[in-house]
């Protein structure tokens, strides 16, 4: 597994300890709870890996009787993740409260913005979103990159920011509506990979009173997903932000999460940059990539900045 | 002004350079637009002091060509908050985009917690929640500060606190949904002492690229807002959150923003609370108070914790 005394990035990435990992992560949510004076969690299951590991967590932590999971499908939801997400509800033995988004997107008239689906197979569906995509992408930039730049002036791309980003932020004001009712916790879902990369979307899908996996990158997710037991058919299926149809993370972000975590970890633990190449097995055009991602989507991770006035009050 | 070398803390609170503050300011919104890559500036116009004077320094920053005004009212709002809006807008010369929550607010549900007010004259609604929010209150706690706490078990209050954050919530949906589609920086307008407080909603009015005044105690924005030239009968109405028929600020922290702010810079400056008492004319019991909110609203204040894992990754 090592190479001398150095390990590799791969193998350093590897979850040693998983049922460690498990008690630091259920007695942060346990602790969180009396902290933040709550009386349980709210947590958003979209029928993918990340939500399926913090639910589980979550009841691990607090007992099922204390978690409520909800469900926010809109109009162009696969039909596939409200199946994943009663797998994972049923598994743990918890009730899945469905929220419709659709009315609601509707009276926003969010959907005006994109052409009516209906009567449109999702396999076509699926073409369109991917073709329309790639059209944006250039030698220089993906897509995502653009996205985090604002669109580049793009109306069409500005358009699509506006119409998917809206629906992770609408779900956030769901959970906490949800939160205040009852005084329960809003458990976030996001993954060190996303927040460090800015795959998520700002007061969305990151708006959550703690973060319950956001120490374990991507391919440290699903190796604790499967030593904690998450349904394997969640744990295998390619993950998507299930925002439009056909999209999913590695052709939206234009690189594996196995080389995507290695590059990361290189940054994070201060390794050359050729040695991370080469044990990714990537370019310093991918390197380069990624920085930017970092750089780019930086104040996602910080609250809002204020002018500095402390040397005039 | 001064009592020998040592000023007092209401001298000390007051704005001694406001041009160079107008200047910090306006160069923060100026070089904040470009940092993000955003081609202009989107801020929600309540009718409020804050908003204004944040409007104001933004159209300074970027002229009104590059600012767009979001005012957006919901069934509880007051008649008055469209009028004093507009009057700001029109006194930037700069368009006030409407948009009604209501149909939105009735989509999710949200009216269904309050009964009605059809028919009901504004007068007696704002009698009724002015008593139904003070029948929460006991001795040692204000109902602000059961708030704080998630409701203290009370399942009125707990309805009382979803039914009006999530209008908050939305508002900011909105901003991004806009300055999306635009390309626009959110500007953000809470100050100071609301910070500091907690008297905002967590991913609600916080949620924004930039925080524009939030260097500035509410006196402050009085005063800056005075000297920039914010119209006066926006300056002296008492503030409000419009959430509530009738609610004011002041009736809703159980405190003027006068001893407030001297309480929160005698905190900021470390002046013994003896002193801070005897200055801002309040008792041991207030500076307590002040204290609660501070440490209730911490996690508000801050990006969401997860859990310390570095140790075993």
């Amino acid at each position: 597994m090592t190479k001398g005394d150095i390990m590799t990035i791969k193998d350093s990435l590897k979850i040693k300890q998983p049922e460690k990992v498990e008690d630091v992560i259920t007695n942060f949510i346990k602790d969180s709870v009396s902290k933040f004076h709550r009386d349980g969690a709210i947590i958003g299951l979209s029928g993918g890996i990340d939500s399926a590991l913090a639910a589980l967590l979550t009841v691990k932590a607090l007992g099922k009787e204390n978690v409520i999971a909800l469900f926010m499908p809109e109009r162009d939801s696969s039909p596939k993740s409200e199946k994943d997400a009663m797998l994972v509800a049923n598994s743990l033995n918890i009730n899945l409260k469905k929220v419709n988004l659709t009315p609601i997107l509707n009276e926003i008239g969010v959907y005006k913005l994109e052409p009516s689906p209906r009567f449109i197979p999702r396999g076509i569906q699926e073409k369109y979103v991917l073709s329309k995509y790639k059209k944006f992408q250039d030698e220089n930039e993906t897509t995502f990159l653009k996205s985090l730049k604002g669109g580049e002036g793009i109306d069409e791309l500005k358009r699509g920011i506006a119409y998917h980003r809206i629906k992770h932020r609408l779900r956030m004001v769901m959970w906490y509506y949800y939160a205040e009712l009852y005084n329960y916790l809003v458990i976030g879902c996001c993954n060190k990979t996303e927040k460090l990369t800015g795959y998520f979307v700002k007061y969305g899908d990151s708006g959550s009173d703690i973060d319950s996996i956001a120490a374990l990158y991507k391919t440290q997710v699903k190796e604790l997903a499967r030593f904690i037991g998450v349904p394997e058919q969640i744990i295998e299926k390619s993950p998507s932000p299930d925002l439009m149809p056909g999209m999913i993370d590695e052709f939206a972000l234009q690189m594996k999460y196995e080389n995507l975590d290695m590059i990361l970890y290189g940054f994070e633990h201060k390794i050359p940059e050729a040695e991370i190449e080469k044990e990714a097995g990537v370019t310093p055009k991918d390197i380069n990539y990624v920085k930017q991602l970092m750089d780019l989507s930086r104040h996602m991770r910080e609250i809002p900045p204020s002018p500095d006035l402390k040397d005039l009050l």
